[in-house]
């Protein structure tokens, strides 16, 4: 049986969590999905995580030798290892890491889910060999994770990365966070959809979406019309693509990045998403920034990429400092 | 004579360039004043610098044993050691690095007077044993400069940190940088009195302001209004930290920081500007933020605080590698 060197990449979602291990490159050795249950008590969670990581490494024929396991989760702090008030989970407060020690005798890491986004794309993505760059996760909100000097910034309290939550309009829309106007309740799927509907009252363009109720709009309805040349839904991304990149401008003054990577669902709808946001940036930029800044989607070329961004959480710690044998150890129960 | 390791430390402006040997505990040893004289060429002003740190280092009464020198411009590009079309500065582009190289046998290094500010607090003032931190300079712009992970970011270009070019209005007003409603063109010495001037037009407020003529007004004339009680000029106060404070929150958003440190002559307002900042910032700042971030003032006690930044540049440099003997040359003719 090949023996492989391998990383456990474990990405902990509210309804589902998906886990998989993964090889020095980046490639993708084997993966699956559990049901979350966030309703049952954390401890049982990591049983049930230990159980289905032992049963994943039977599934392959290659021999995983574990060197580590890093999880991408909701409201993690990766200087305390745990996780507190995530939404959409009900546990309280999660000390992850112990959690898994006790199943498991490796390193063990967690941050959020795109700071695992960005650790990914630099180690096996569209980042590889930049030292300063910008990950944006479009979904139903807006994650970044930032890297500067070819580290991760977590800044004072491992809380850094909330672009998400930098403000368009401190009068604007009402954001999950208690604040209002927040870039997330403009540049990401919940964000496209809230701009349908302003559309909807302040436009007199004909739209099919007007025969949609706001709680069964998704971002995907509004994705196809624009394919088909509904104006409504078109200029529905092209609001979204110019306050993210107006944004975005800002986040270049801070960190002056090689390049934003988008990424995440939103991410997908390719030129729609991108060349509004492209053409915004541009002409909100600095004049010394203009036309450096690439925007590019994801480089990662396997599906589950959470499940390699997590990884690479561990991987890219195991970079820095010389192969020690001691960080090599097997699963324990 | 008592013998001690120096650097020199250049403070490149417009007017007057400011030089002085510092040693490695922030002690300024001696410094002087010279004319920048920028309409002669840069080699030149070159020549000049060499003579007049040499008579400088004949002045004082111990033997300054030069480590290296670090320079303080604006527009300077650490990574390439230049500086590029400087404002105030009739020089087109120079080799600074190189110029200065031909004068002097020890290591060179330039960069702008924020960045330059932000080591001199991380290594003598404000920020001592802080890694995460972000210094704000509010003079005639707001410069800043950025450190994360305990290094300065410089981003992909070496022009990273231009939180004065954040984008309060995109409408707003006209800003040196060719666009509108930049952060500096609200928070800064120059954005206090056009705030004065706008107060005037939409308040009905009596204020002794009133009498003096935009071009003559200064931000000194507001501070010692205020002082007085001066309602308009109280407000102005009020709206430049109101407006700071909420772009502050955005930088928070980015990279987290244990501490914003206000430095400059605005912030030399004290109370004035450091209270409705601090309110603005913490009413803006996300959840998970607030109440974290330390508002503070220079650390720095020496007089000469542009002079302390730029020897920083050469002191935070040697600190990160072991000493080396052949880092120690005295200075060439």
């Amino acid at each position: 049986m090949a023996r492989v060197e391998s990383v456990l990449g474990v990405d902990i979602g509210g309804t589902n969590t998906v886990l998989g291990f993964v090889d020095r490159k980046g490639r993708l050795i084997v993966d699956a999905s559990m049901r979350t249950e966030a309703h049952q008590p954390a401890t049982v969670f990591f049983e049930r995580l230990h159980e289905a990581a032992e049963t994943l490494r039977e599934t392959t024929d290659e021999e995983c030798e574990l060197l580590g396991i890093g999880i991408g989760a909701p409201n993690a702090n990766y200087f305390k290892g745990t996780i507190e008030s995530p939404p959409n989970l009900s546990w309280e407060f999660v000390d992850v890491v112990g959690e898994t020690k006790k199943h498991f005798s490796v390193p063990v890491s967690v941050t959020n889910d795109a700071n695992a986004a960005a650790l990914g794309e630099m180690l096996f993505g569209a980042a590889r060999g930049m030292r300063d760059f910008i990950v944006i996760t479009l979904g139903t909100g807006l994650g970044s994770g930032i890297v500067a000097n070819g580290e991760l910034i977590y800044g004072a309290d491992s809380f850094a990365g909330e672009i998400g939550h930098t403000i368009v309009d401190p009068s604007g829309r009402e954001c999950g966070c208690g604040r209002r106007g927040c870039l997330e309740t403009y540049a990401s799927a919940s964000g496209l959809c809230r701009t349908v509907q302003e559309l909807i009252c302040t436009s007199s363009e004909p739209s099919r979406l007007r025969r949609v109720d706001f709680l069964h709009l998704t971002s995907r309805m509004v994705f196809e019309a624009a394919q088909q040349g509904d104006r409504l839904a078109l200029e529905a991304f092209e609001m979204t693509g110019r306050i993210l990149g107006m944004k975005l401008a800002d986040s270049v003054a801070h960190t002056s990045p090689e390049a934003i990577i988008l990424v995440g669902g939103l991410a997908a709808a390719g030129d729609l998403i991108f060349k509004p946001t492209k053409r915004s940036l541009e002409e909100h930029l600095m004049g010394i920034y203009k036309n450096k800044v690439k925007l590019l989607p994801s480089g990662l070329v396997e599906d589950n990429t959470a499940v390699l961004g997590a990884s690479a959480l561990i991987w890219n710690s195991l970079g820095k400092r010389p192969r020690s044998r001691n960080l090599v150890a097997s699963m324990t129960g």
